[in-house]
């Protein structure tokens, strides 16, 4: 039975994904292009957020919720600030029987929540074997969970409560209100999960607020992105091509000198926009650099979702699309750079067009809509800071340093703010994190974020589950016949975990 | 040997301590004369901060420091403001010989940090077998580690950043700073230290920041003050006052209604003013209201620092001092009014005038100026939310029940923000907290503040010690000859869970 294929989403201009923003920054600190298109994006930003998307998709026949609003304080951390806002969250108890019973509770991250709802097949697999409330809270500032309504991003005074440290907040008072003011919570115990950056968050709940959640899974959380070598992940997007077709990687590795070449002269842009059936033709040298960055992006974005079934989380793939791909990737060194090229085309429309409907292909639009581009463009522009570099010798990309201060000198022109180095580090703990307990951290070895994951467990209780053959946050899909044991063993291990917390928080209250 | 009879602190109008605060508060509520001195309080800010105050005491022979200044970012949860100040931190090294030796770090409170150095002998005491570095880190808002300089108290939005989570992240940068730019200091382990509201930090620094301390001495820490019954703090005092001497507390009890008949007639009026010696005769109802509140402080004063030899802690007093007030109270239930307030004057001048130099007392001043009345009053007024009432009947004092409402809107006035009557107990845990790790909580059964205090152990590194006969963080105090058996097994036993904590960091690192 496919679980997933019934999702489509609307896909929209000018939005990337979590990887991509920080791709995005490292590359317009060198291209205007890039600079001019973050600040279309500006301009356009009340289109931009999740809540202005229309929606096409189907819901798994499973999910199911009321959507409810909470006044969460407008700043945790001040006081003259004393306003509220409505943050949405999505609330199903068909499983919940037992006084008492678990609150499995999803710590939104960038994004529309619904959507996270909607890809988080295991909360709704796992519900009723554990009789479990689910709750899935929106992040402020993205979906329709807005501070300052339509003007939330329009300027930096409110763009200010932008912060993890507040979202984390709003999680822990949200909880306490449901436990207070739910008929049957008032003695129920609380697991955090989230994915991707909602799973850096699951981990810090617990970290930072473990008398409000027993434990957390923390999905592929990259939460030590932010003090890894720069070029972990890049190494891990080469290291999935490397291993899908012979010659993969290192065909995309020569591309780059290929698209050069090419498009030095005027029919050769004219046979490359061709080529890529580009909605946009490349007419300057910016418009190639900001091709190549596209291509840099759809080969990240094909890493990160290298699921094993037919999918649609970030665009409509097939199963694993990498393998896809590369199978139009396998020349010998001899190939000519029309040739290879022409192989690059065919897979990059792999990902554009795998259901056959694109016209054209737009070298802005590479993901969903439903991911909040500005939004976590500001996170990384603050405590975010996730260094990201290539030097296309252990990587097949062009070489670009890391530039710290470019990057900052971005921030500064884009929010009017400095991204703050050191400070996710101090505030999460870093590698200094044993003294916690009760969090598992899931990571897919082909999922370029476990290159800032905890892949070794750090005690007991801190657990590391690596998932082989798993992509991004595998674990928390729905259950598929195309699963590989892998990722059967790693749901069926997070459950157990959750039953152990569930058992000592019981014998502990 | 007598290690305080040296320090002679000069006392300061308009400065109250710790626990008096809330009580004002809670009296202003109902007397137009406290709001007033309040008024004249925050006209007079820049001279209230106790950097302005000329400190006449002497130092134990053992502290001698340096002095540095730390760069400390003004808001840590927001990037709009990146403004910088300087926080200032005192530093010994004397018995810090060896490579990744420890430091102590005392979490500086609500008041002027040199006063605090001054005031926890035992870190001097056991640094030598430690081979400790010593570390006193000023609390922002506080002596002279201001924000905004002299205009940091002038308005609500400087005053924005007085809270409990900023003045934690400022220790945690500042550790991380020390630890990298201390020639001997990267594989130090710290250890976080601190009495009273200072207690507070230390443990909330080692639960929210635990990469940055491997554990925490939390003395006279009253952590769940935000959510014990309102009336508990006033009946240890009460306990005190019961234990210290025949009818004492009764005697007490009895003395606010002989203070209302005395002073209903003007011959009254004129007799309470001239017993007690007031500098400034009572002539309105008002101020025989206000009379009571400061009677009512005193008892408070008297009970936290009743300690078994002269010290000069909030005012110079004898040995055991509450003992010496209550032998003028010992009167049978027949006693005359008259009789009885002239008990009370002499109880009183114990700790007015035990030193004999005072010719008339002011009823506006009750302790050191060196703590940080309106810093602290701010901080009630926002998070640090202490509940208090009292009814005459478990406890000694007129009845007056708690009201957040009008504690809400007087701070209103004042601020201009509102207390958050629950935002403690979310972000602090409340009574959950048995998933943190290493932390001490002493508490001696004469302080009142126990009241708000861990007093039984909640794990195997979640230990409590009570300290029989001790009065409010007797055990940071200097090793004394006349120190009780009780408080010197705690300090051995605090040591000794020190060292257990840095073995453990050194097998784990």
């Amino acid at each position: 039975m496919r679980h997933h294929g019934g999702h489509v989403f609307t896909i929209r201009k000018h939005v990337v994904s979590l990887y991509e923003v920080n791709k995005t920054i490292r590359l317009s600190t060198e291209t205007i292009d890039i600079i001019r298109f973050v600040c279309d994006a500006l301009a356009l930003k009340p289109q931009l957020l999740g809540r202005h998307i229309v929606r096409t998709y189907s819901q798994h026949t499973s999910v199911s919720y009321k959507t409810f609003y909470f006044d969460q304080q407008i700043d945790h951390f001040g006081f003259l600030e004393n306003g509220t806002f409505k943050q949405r969250y999505l609330l199903n108890d068909k499983h919940w029987h037992k006084e008492g019973g678990p609150i499995l509770f999803y710590t939104g991250n960038e994004g529309d929540i619904t959507w996270f709802c909607n890809n988080t097949g295991f909360m709704w697999d796992v519900a009723e074997e554990l009789g479990a409330l689910l709750v899935f809270a929106e992040h402020r500032y993205y979906g329709e969970s807005m501070p300052f309504g339509e003007e939330s991003y329009s300027n930096a005074k409110y763009l200010n409560y932008l912060t993890s440290e507040q979202a984390l907040a709003d999680f822990a008072m949200l909880i306490k209100a449901l436990k207070k003011n739910l008929p049957r919570a008032q003695n129920s115990s609380v697991i955090a999960i989230g994915g991707s950056y909602g799973g850096m968050l699951a981990a810090w709940l617990r970290m930072k607020y473990p008398s409000a959640v027993v434990g957390a899974l923390a999905a592929s959380a990259p939460i030590w992105q932010f003090i890894v070598p720069c070029g972990e992940f890049y190494k891990v997007v080469t290291h999935d091509f490397t291993i899908s077709g012979t010659n993969c990687s290192s065909n995309i590795r020569r591309s780059w000198a290929a698209v050069d070449r090419v498009s030095a002269t005027g029919e050769g842009l004219q046979w490359l926009s061709q080529e890529f059936g580009l909605c946009n033709p490349l007419k300057t040298p910016d418009e190639v650099y900001s091709f190549k960055a596209w291509l840099q992006e759809t080969w990240v974005n094909l890493a990160m979702v290298d699921y094993p079934y037919e999918a649609n989380f970030l665009q409509p793939l097939p199963a694993w699309p990498v393998k896809v791909v590369c199978r139009n990737l396998h020349f010998d060194t001899g190939v000519s750079d029309k040739q290879l090229l022409n192989g690059i085309s065919k897979a990059v429309r792999v990902y554009y067009n795998f259901t056959g409907g694109a016209v054209c292909l737009n070298t802005s639009q590479t993901a969903t809509g439903n991911l909040g581009f500005l939004g976590w463009f500001y996170q990384s522009c603050t405590e975010m800071v996730m260094p990201m570099c290539t030097d296309g010798v252990v990587d097949m990309f062009e070489p670009q340093p890391w530039n710290f201060q470019a990057f900052s000198d971005e921030c500064f022109n884009q929010f009017g703010v400095r991204p703050r180095e050191d400070w996710a580090e101090i505030v999460y703990g870093g590698r200094n994190i044993s003294d916690h307990s009760n969090i598992i951290f899931s990571n897919g070895n082909l999922d370029p974020w476990m290159s800032g994951g905890v892949t070794k467990s750090l005690s007991e209780s801190l657990v590391a589950i690596m998932i082989d053959g798993g992509a991004h946050h595998l674990d928390l899909r729905y259950n598929n016949e195309f699963d590989p044991e892998s990722v059967l063993k790693t749901r069926a291990l997070e459950v157990h975990y959750f039953k152990q917390w569930l058992k000592q928080a019981a014998t502990t209250q």
